[in-house]
């Protein structure tokens, strides 16, 4: 029998993926109810709040997952230009195997409900915040003398990450996504 | 007495600015007919298939409002560093106007509609590909040897820009967008 805690996380991953693939509003909570299934008690016990508390959960568990991919990315690198190479790739994988479905998580809440719902917008813009941080993290013992650089080429990076997916998912390639990795070499250039 | 090609175009230009301000699932009809004060009757007359075709024309009119932003920010430039920075610039203005309204025009249909719906999504393909072509269009006469290295740095200024639009409208600031003036003359370093 699964545990209280299992339900509640297959909700927010269903609706995790549902959400990502077809936007927030177009997903009811029928849909995530079935497609989870979880009874409806069981929703309105974990989120009483409905379906907005169930996006910042989301929302959350999304952050992390980044966190985590960015982890993974720095942890085998022996310089920032492999690991970000590593990003970009892991990125590619989940979305090619998605079938291009799968955008970046947190995009449909921004354009579905930023700037309107504040609570929801400044924890977006926290967990942006927290992947250029962690990058950052990785990479404190090199190159210290060249921070702002080094910050300026990750957010750099992730800004043209966050919009190659978006024109990867319009164009059905993974080639917009695979091009960023040219970015970050120029931007943040060891010998300049 | 307004014509009605009017009405038509009150309609797209109304929907236009709705759905780039909450997406497009969360505008229904009446509002769209609401705020631009056209009768029901009127909408059908010029959308037939409905909110869908009406779809399909607001993003054929935004793609036209890039293609516009580019030429303004080309014509008057001495080459394609200052172009750029004006159409940043150009942007920065306008998402500063709408108060952090009004995000890229496009955005929320690849979010909400594609890649489930072919001819949206492969519209919006086009028009995405025809600001990259725009811009080398324009600059045609310039350094015709390394047009690939140009092409790339413009499709890098693209993605950068739709991702840090996405993210300036997450923090309420235009810092994200205006950053992005960096990336360009990195990317395309006629010294190199």
């Amino acid at each position: 029998m699964p545990r209280k805690s299992d339900a509640k996380m297959r909700m927010i991953e269903t609706a995790a993926i549902l959400f990502r693939a077809k936007g927030y509003h177009a997903v009811g909570l029928a849909e995530i109810l079935a497609e989870s299934g979880a009874p409806k008690g069981s929703f309105y016990h974990h989120f009483p709040e409905g379906k907005e508390q169930l996006a910042g959960a989301v929302i959350e568990s999304s952050g992390a997952y980044i966190l985590h991919l960015i982890d993974k990315s720095f942890v085998d690198a022996v310089n920032p230009y492999q690991a970000v190479e590593a990003f970009v790739d892991a990125i590619v994988e989940t979305f090619k195997r998605s079938d291009f479905q799968l955008g970046c998580p947190v995009t449909s809440f921004i354009i579905e409900m930023t700037p309107a719902n504040e609570a929801i917008r400044s924890q977006i813009e926290n967990v942006l915040e927290s992947w250029v941080q962690r990058m950052l993290f990785h990479t404190k013992c090199f190159e210290a003398t060249r921070t702002t650089s080094l910050e300026t080429a990750f957010r750099m990076q992730l800004a043209a990450i966050e919009g190659a997916w978006l024109i990867a998912r319009a164009n059905k390639s993974v080639e917009p996504i695979l091009m960023t990795k040219q970015l970050f070499p120029k931007m943040f250039d060891i010998k300049n």
